[in-house]
């Protein structure tokens, strides 16, 4: 005897989550069966509506409810473009409280997982920079190989192109000790170092 | 800005469950998103039926697709039961080959969590042993302070009515290293020693 069929299948299809193994999936069903009725129901509905309502913004392809974000729609916004590769990164940036607007590639080029550069919104973004006028754009792609071969892939497009364009700085992390930060975040910060 | 609301409302109702944080909860949503639709909104359908389609034995309060579950059901196994705290305790005894049947208690006294022995399917427990014939009642409740008190509640009542009855062995785990055990279960796999 194992758990029922629904049970087991449930289980099975929450392992495919990303953070979630058998021993968590057996926990959320487990918490699912005890708790009540109408919080399971609105989670389930939560899950069915997301992909009903939730797009793509059509000019950033930011998360929207509507054709155009709420960023894109505010006119008030500086008139700067930060590329990201996914919505975490633009979430996080907001954070910091950057006032222009972005661009969402959707991934990063990664030969190994089969993404190349006509797979993301680059194409979208030189579009809108030829519709658009923007004063700069900021590459924001992740400190990674493969977020630093997409910033330079993207740069070249843009020198070609004549537009002012930066790369977020390298450095130390707030907080961090030196001890622990690795030897190539430590190179970058001396080589970017500023005078005082 | 941050999240349309829809995924802010769903990323909420996924911190509830246990094991999942706002990051994980963040990565989930991210993924749901990205994933085709049919299979999330299978996902969600699996989750609406869990709460429709399951529910617990009438008699030994096991998950069940039926009004009695299929270890009841089964006439071959051997007339003892085994008291569990949960149905995921259940499932792993029944890994380890064991025969007989189940009495799922619903949890263990614990008056920090406001669980009473009434709260429990103790009544029920006692119901069954007087309507049915048994050789033997294990009491396999967790080797933590709850589940000993637990133990010890259910042995009092056992005791007065005649009833055979035994608890798990407390001992050393298999693989373990006696360096790493705990002074308690030394103790115990001390007090418990087998003569070879």
């Amino acid at each position: 005897m194992s758990y029922p069929k629904r049970v087991e299948e449930l289980m099975e299809k929450l392992c495919k989550l990303p953070g979630i193994g058998p021993k968590s999936a057996e926990r959320i069903v487990n918490y699912m069966l005890e708790e009540n009725t109408e919080s399971v129901r609105l989670l389930a509905e939560n899950i069915l509506s997301l992909k009903n309502d939730v797009r793509l913004c059509e000019r950033c392809f930011n998360l929207s409810d509507d054709t155009v974000c709420s960023i894109c729609a505010d006119e008030k916004r500086e008139r700067i473009v930060c590329v990201v590769e996914e919505v975490k990164d633009l979430i996080l940036i907001e954070k910091t409280g950057f006032k222009g607007t972005y661009h969402v590639l959707g991934g990063r080029v990664s030969p190994l997982e089969n993404v190349s550069a006509s797979n993301l919104k680059i194409n979208q973004l030189i579009e809108r920079l030829n519709r658009e006028s923007f004063t700069e754009v900021i590459i924001a792609t992740n400190p990674t190989p493969e977020g630093e071969n997409t910033a330079e892939y993207i740069s070249g497009i843009l020198k070609k192109m004549g537009v002012k364009h930066s790369r977020l700085a390298y450095g130390l992390p707030v907080g961090a000790e030196i001890e622990y930060v690795g030897v190539q975040t430590l190179k970058k910060s001396i080589e970017g170092r500023k005078t005082l």
